[in-house]
């Protein structure tokens, strides 16, 4: 028997629209902020119980928020299927991102079950918590837990800009349980299946309906902190400064051309947050703190990349008479999608007529870590200009509903 | 008859030390943070009204919160003699900036009183509104709106970063009454003297007790904003960013660039604060607004050096393919002291025998308003290491004690 797929690309867009409702971005939709465990979190969590109740699926939530909706299949004590994203959105981002794997995967779900198809295996949509590193400072900390790749005791040592851990903002946030009882057992998943916006231009550029990942590249994340002098910003005459932004300002281009004139093409290095202390107008900065985002397909550049530019940080610091320090957040390994699951992707793109190409992911998702527990796949569906992490972020309803579809035929082979 | 002024230095240090416990800083005294309209400056307005009460001075307060504590003359028609300074504290600062004026203005006139002397004009003790940036990103609401140099008009369209207007913000503290009242009349004083202490290095350099002031520079501040291009940090590759802090850095060292290498060895500036947009430390920097303070004694210079720089990052602008927009939030005139009350301090100094030199008050005051509408002396005490706006701050009693005695006499003098 060939399934008949039949999605409601429509309902998918009025859902994604009213998701997109519940945020803190003082900005309307598309604008949208939803940071980990805000009331706007929680609000957006009640939001997906009642559609996941709305199609049969039971609900389980880990301790730290994860959420488990299972499609029973016929045979419930076997290794589920795995599929799902994120709900949580940096400041001022998009309506598409983690979104759409979400609430795509609920469609592929719905339209399975519309089309008569009874899973053997379960079934299993994750909603992750906190992929987005916006309040603690390290992303994925729900996968991270589930996987292993994190410890429970580095998890309780996170904090939040006012200086809460991640323990304590849990707990206020209504989540409660052990925190042991978040690892997954090693069987729990027999695959693991994301779909995603591409975050990337690759696929609109060649018209290809379809990305299949075959690797996620390895992101790393450092915090530097700047400590030079301060003083009032007119009593101090030029010649006597040690000015700690001025020293930050040379340490943030001397980063931007290291990442231009790495050996490999794919290395990207980011300044995404900065912070000047005291950050007075007529104040001399005595501190500035700041993060750096690294990321690239081969991990032994990456870590090469960082060990010159620590040294040029240093040698910069040293000429103007300021300390420089950084400390790791995370350096995570890249991770390879089975080779298997890839195949059954591409199957499924092949039955419904998708054209498809296999290719890297630079941005990191849940499946990163998902990888360690589970053969590991992931859909990518192009998003206009390769734009993410902003408003203007789009897919459209047709790109949505081929993703849709071929993420339902794959959990259709893989829970057979 | 000779005055014999005894300074009760001691009770000055107390008071310094319980006005500086009043303050929002996570770190205790000398670190101190004092905002205007916030609570705290709530608080350190009413221990300064208790202070004035002791002292049998008469308070008045504007409909800003410029607070006027007067003694009164044998003759209370006259134009008073007027000193004071200010009370607020930017972010992590120290104990004198500004509180010296103040409580020891109150020790000056204490020490009047003690020795019996009876002043013919009144004397005023004045505490300024807002001389510090921090809240509206323009200094000396007070003394500006006092004196003519801001119009009503003008303040009720400063914001502060949640974007409430000075009229809300000045409303909701308590402060009430019609904003028309906060204008002096042209003869309300008849002489206009502040005591501080240097915020430089040069009277410690030189072992002088007092600095007698004859000029005060010409600040100007500018807020900037950098428009770029956000994104996903790990899907951008580094040759397709148009990112916003990069640029900015450039033109942040333009300006360290530009300000060292200025034709007046007296020009000086600084960028102090500087907020990066979206923030989140996985997303390329979309947009940077940052402040930039210049002053010079030498306002051509001033004005031409802010040209070039604009220039300057326009030029690396267009480079990047990123936008700057520039606009000017303030740009006074220099002042000039009176040269009648200059030789006033000086003959004070002589008295006590003080060693004074006259020089240029490269920091702003109150005081640069004041002039507008009054002759005008500054009275500059030594700090350690030249250093202000950070808690290690710090003047000796004795160099106190010294400022004091000086204004003492020269409030005697003037009120004769």
């Amino acid at each position: 028997m060939t399934l008949s797929i039949e999605i409601d690309s429509a309902r998918l867009l009025r859902r994604l629209e009213q998701l997109a409702a519940i945020s803190d971005c003082p900005e309307p939709p598309p604008a949208v902020t939803r940071v980990v465990f805000s009331e706007t979190d929680l609000r957006a969590r009640a939001y997906l119980a009642s559609l996941y109740a709305e199609c049969g699926l039971q609900v389980r939530v880990d301790a730290i928020g994860n959420t488990f909706a299972r499609w029973q299949g016929t045979q419930p004590e076997l290794p589920a299927v795995g599929t799902g994203s994120h709900t949580d959105a940096i400041p001022h981002s998009g309506m598409y991102d983690g979104t759409v794997g979400v609430l795509g995967a609920l469609e592929s779900i719905a339209a399975l079950q519309a089309a008569g198809f009874r899973p053997r295996r379960s079934i299993e949509l994750v909603m992750f918590t906190s992929e987005e590193p916006t309040r603690f400072g390290v992303g994925c900390t729900g996968s991270r837990l589930m996987s292993g790749a994190m410890t429970m005791q580095r998890l309780c040592e996170l904090r939040d800009v006012v200086g809460d851990n991640y323990d304590v903002v849990r707990t206020r946030a209504g989540m409660c349980g052990a925190l042991e009882d978040v690892r997954l057992k090693q069987d729990h998943f027999s695959a693991w299946v994301e779909l995603h916006i591409e975050q990337g231009p690759e696929l609109e550029r060649s018209s290809t309906d379809i990305g299949v990942v075959t690797a996620i590249a390895a992101p790393a994340t450092y915090e530097f902190e700047v400590h030079g002098s301060g003083g009032h910003a007119g009593a101090v005459l030029m010649g006597g400064r040690r000015d700690a932004l001025c020293a930050t300002a040379k340490i943030v281009l001397a980063i931007e051309y290291l990442a231009r004139h790495s050996p490999s093409a794919d290395l990207v290095a980011t300044v995404g947050q900065l912070q000047v202390h005291p950050g007075a107008i007529n104040s001399i900065p005595s501190m500035v703190r700041f993060s750096l985002d690294i990321r690239d397909i081969d991990v032994a550049n990456r870590d090469e990349v960082f060990g010159k530019l620590a040294q040029w940080a240093q040698r910069i610091a040293n000429q103007r008479d300021v300390s420089v320090d950084s400390k790791c957040l995370n350096a995570d390994p890249p991770a390879t999608c089975d080779a298997t699951i890839v195949g059954v992707i591409q199957n499924a793109c092949r039955e419904l007529g998708l054209t498809h190409q296999n290719m890297i992911s630079r941005a990191y998702h849940d499946s990163l870590f998902m990888a360690r527990v589970a053969p590991t796949g992931m859909i990518f569906i192009p998003c206009r200009g390769g734009v993410s992490h902003r408003p203007d972020e789009f897919s459209t309803l047709e790109q949505m509903e081929k993703g849709v579809a071929a993420l339902a035929l794959t959990l259709a082979e893989l829970s057979k």
